[in-house]
């Protein structure tokens, strides 16, 4: 099998990386700077330098471009796909992918399913790129009611044998929805998090909770805006969320009010270990 | 030199396992659940079990109990510490341990220096003490104008001796202002964050970023609610810093407002960045 992956970053390397690693296929790979094709080459993540004709000869093209420029490319280049092949991508939002993209793929026979391999490092571009990022990582599959089941089954054995740890199918419009909880709030919170004035006097007074807070306030922010207002609504509900909650927090510590300040932290407390028993039990 | 040890807790314990492993210090344990004792005797964290009368022999006393217990144990048993000797706690606020006992115990020629061990887990308890808890934390100490040098250099090289990694020296104000910041607020966001309904979807949309967003939303919130209230106005102004830029985030999505998002998130990546330059550079 032939894998095309579309863009040699961190995620687009990493994957081809772990296919390299994990399976035998060929993996031909694409990007605009040739100083990232010439480092996959020579550590070999890459079997092939690819030209966008060479489309025509790949089982499964990955696209591992932002948003908007994985639309883009597939919107430029409907008729280089091979025909009876799947498209897929990596992008951290899918309704807006999956409705942009997959009547034009299908006109031309092609199947587009959207995809979000769940994990991530705090850095970008290939340089960074790791054969194990996916090893403990979900690969969420958002079909549609469209999406033929047998190229569905394809993408997720494909997964599987790439060295994902599971995979989890989800509609893109729920997809959405979480995500905003469990990642784009957490990278808003993370950055919100280091904009007080006491960042300044952290040196040294720094446990693990610090640090665990404030890891992805490092983000890149010209990819994480676009994430963030393709998805505004569930992000907008998230953040208006947390806030009401905080102030809670706050109110019961103003009226000094020790047994609603326990209360609060007691439910926060149950809901986490509540999350952690069902996470184990999915593991074990 | 002998060493008394009140409460074999998480802190507690972790602090006897550490200096039996990196001294050759007599350690002597109380508590008063005898499970505990029994514990750290079979485990040889502890050399002896203390009663309240071998106080008298412990050249460096270090109270490991919740705030209130800390200042009743100091309190109900002045006469109890040795001559010239050096009491301690673990505390994680300050200013209210110091002014609570440092002139009780300076009547009875016994140097009080307030300190704050900075690491934790998300577990309390015996069972879970560790010889290694504070291998890469800093040992805060808060003296104030009164504490006699000599006596901050010997609790200094002691904590050295037991295996933090350094010693961080503050004022008790300037201790809680901080740790208001790192450690509380952290705690206080992570047990909002999960209060979402979204929690229950979350399953399998987790990369790290929420991991490490709600690992310490599972607390102990007897503790903790404790600790807040005693600590309230550098708290408060924390959670209002955090909510005030939450708004901004959440206004620039309202407003479609690609620019002021992308340059909000960008203010925090750098900021964050900044700090782990310093950090990074105290490292080196």
């Amino acid at each position: 099998m032939k894998i095309a992956v579309i863009g040699l970053g961190l995620i687009g390397g990493s994957l081809c990386k772990s296919i390299k690693k994990n399976t035998s296929y060929t993996v031909m790979g694409f990007d605009i700077n040739p100083k990232s094709v010439k480092k996959a080459l020579e550590q070999e993540a890459i079997d092939i330098e690819m030209e966008l004709d060479d489309l025509e000869k790949a089982d499964i093209t990955i696209v591992a471009l932002y948003p908007e420029q994985t639309v883009d490319f597939i919107k430029n280049n409907p008729d280089k796909f091979k025909k009876g092949s799947i498209v897929t991508d990596t992008c951290g939002i899918k309704e807006y992918i999956v409705e942009s993209v997959t009547d034009i793929l299908a006109e031309k026979s092609v199947t587009f399913i959207g995809a979000h391999p769940m994990a991530g490092r705090e850095f970008s571009g290939f340089d960074y790129s790791v054969d194990n990022l996916f090893e403990k990582a979900s690969f969420i599959i958002t079909p549609t009611k469209k999406t033929p089941m047998k190229k569905l089954e394809q993408l997720e054995d494909f997964a599987l044998a790439a060295g994902f740890f599971k995979v989890v199918l989800s509609s893109p419009q729920e997809h959405d929805k979480v995500i905003a909880f469990t990642s784009q709030l957490a990278h808003i919170v993370s950055n919100a998090y280091v904009k007080s004035p006491s960042l300044k006097n952290e040196s040294g007074f720094s446990a693990g909770s610090f640090l665990d807070l404030t890891r992805v306030a490092r983000l890149n922010e010209e990819m994480w805006s676009d994430l963030f207002l393709l998805n505004k609504k569930p992000l907008e509900e998230e953040i208006e969320t947390i806030i009401k909650h905080l102030e809670e927090y706050n109110k019961a510590l103003k009226e000094n009010n020790k047994e609603e300040l326990k209360k609060l932290l007691r439910i926060g407390r149950q809901l986490k270990e509540q999350s952690m028993d069902y996470y184990n039990s999915l593991n074990s």
